[in-house]
């Protein structure tokens, strides 16, 4: 059955003694692994986006404590210093509340051990897969209760399975969708400056033979309003406790138009991402990037000489233009009222996990 | 007095026997000029996007019936070749009225002799110059008179003299807030697929000495709803009778933002963009563009072999969403129910000019 099918790549793997990623900035033209073995590996990895997506990052990340520990071992690094190590890698990213969350996760157990915290590093994992697979059979459940036919998708840069570790989450659930022959076609924005959605979205798309477009961030809007898509799905970085919900640059205007519309907006991520411990998305900080991802192109300048850019990574949509939140335990309908704090439908509350930005 | 001050660069000169232009799709990089001496050149820039730009187009279109009575003279065509070479410049670009506008405007005159015509293309450029001043100082009177302080400003695509023949219709609002001591930033998007913004406005923006930020597409709604701006205002390419107005992919965006943040959206453009002949938005032709334009850059493929782009040039932002419509001649408020066709506060009702799409 196409929804059983697991992809023909490894987006990430334990080898032993090393993080194998695919880096991700090669892609669509070359498949290209690489290990992380040191710390330093690991923490720039994460800073140039060669492994990306909230969930990847809360796998790498637990995972990174355990090449912390090894590192340690091999080099004599005091506790103090694995643990500034660890550190290094919790904050490589600021706004995606999964890398924080699965660091400290694992980290609690280094006193019982390597084996324990790898474990638990790869049972982290192994969760993620599993949770993807219950977002996407929940949120292609909830479409098909409200749109009939085959459905025309809008999606915003890259949650599939090179995001998470597997399956994928917003993705996941094109990707159920599509194994239920619901799918019509999908319009992925290329989602600049980086082009997650032009380069990765539509690899993955092409491995999956689903049917999609690429169009310019600029062009969502007017698919919307044209009624070209008959709902929007995308990731989260971080949900807040009111349901607010920080997700790439561009997923705002995708919700407004959405709003404008009255087509929905379906937020799909793991309960990993939702952080009661921060009450709006006004108490998220947002991450800015470096001018040169605006402001260059292949180490060649587009903009002129003197030219500064401004190169927010993520924007915050309010919980007003979300239709649904899903997640692997529930569906939360933030523009009906019900927030990740305070309302469970279909599912128990959430445990806080104070990973407060 | 810096409002009277003129570009150090032309961007469009009549050489006697050609269009000289600058080519901008060498900008920021170069500042080439390029002569267009027949049709086929003539239609070639319009096609790649050398020139551009609504009011340009429209100069360029008027100058180029010029080139073709020449052309024809010197090739000994027959009238009716010398009307299909004129039509085809009339063509090049669906979208933009003035280019049809102008054209049918000046071809009237061919029986009159290429002094006339030629005098009546001059002209209209020379017009062109005047209204976009005026639109400059009547765009930035109805700020002034909303908002107090220094503003900040949030321009999308190239709207300045590049785009015009000299000041500029959206940037010539900007230009005169700089020059009234009135401008506190803008922040510029990128415009993408072809980076108008990036490359062009920003690079004029130097020229003017104005501070600016260029930001990718994506993050215009953010910017928007975080207050860091006070005011959009942007181009248009066409405006119906309604008011409602086609634009830069991309501006639907930015005005579903305005609509939601409070803040105003100002459309600056020509009395010649007015086309009350076509009675809404649902009326106008949207050019679609071709694939590579997304799916390449610099001539080296972004996203994965078999992609598909969704291209298209321009989107509509209907009448609700628009604050203030400005021209060289009055002021409409669309989103308080003026409109083009039946309301002229502060001036003359159009003249009806038949130039539908």
């Amino acid at each position: 059955m196409a929804a059983e099918r697991t992809e023909a790549f490894r987006p990430m793997e334990w080898t032993g003694a090393a993080i194998r990623v695919i880096d991700q900035t090669a892609l669509p033209g070359r498949l290209l692994y690489v290990d992380l073995a040191n710390v330093d590996q690991v923490v720039d990895a994460i800073v140039r986006l060669a492994v990306r997506g909230a969930p990847q990052l809360g796998a790498v990340g637990a995972l990174g404590v355990v090449v912390a520990m090894d590192e340690g071992a091999r080099e004599g690094w005091s506790s103090a210093r694995r643990d500034a190590a660890i550190d290094s890698i919790r904050a490589a990213r600021p706004t995606a509340v999964n890398l924080a969350w699965a660091v400290d996760r694992v980290r609690l157990l280094i006193p019982e051990g390597r084996a324990t915290v790898l474990a638990a590093a790869l049972q982290l994992g192994a969760d993620d897969e599993a949770a993807n697979r219950a977002i996407g059979r929940r949120g292609a459940d909830w479409i098909s209760a409200r749109l009939t036919g085959r459905v025309r998708v809008l999606t915003h840069c890259n949650t599939g399975a090179l995001a998470t570790n597997a399956w994928g989450t917003a993705l996941g659930i094109i990707r159920e969708l599509h194994a239920r022959g619901a799918l019509e076609v999908v319009f992925a924005d290329e989602t600049r400056p980086l082009l997650q959605g032009a380069r990765l979205t539509a690899w993955e798309l092409e491995q999956y033979g689903i049917p999609y477009f690429v169009q310019p961030d600029g062009a969502a809007a007017s698919t919307i309003l044209r009624r070209l898509v008959d709902v929007a799905i995308i990731g989260a970085d971080r949900i807040t406790a009111n349901g607010d919900t920080a997700n790439k640059i561009g997923s705002l205007g995708v919700a407004l138009a959405c709003k404008d519309a009255g087509i929905p907006l379906i937020v799909a991520a793991p309960e990993s991402t939702v952080d009661v411990a921060t009450a709006t998305g006004d108490d998220i900080r947002i991450e800015m990037r470096g001018d040169a991802e605006v402001l260059e192109w292949g180490g060649i300048r587009v903009a002129p000489a003197g030219a500064r850019a401004h190169n927010p990574a993520f924007d915050v949509t309010p919980a007003r233009l979300i239709s649904a939140i899903v997640t692997e335990r529930r569906v939360i309908e933030p523009s009906l009222g019900h927030t990740p704090a305070c309302s469970a439908p279909g599912g128990a509350l959430p445990t806080p996990r104070g990973t407060g930005g």
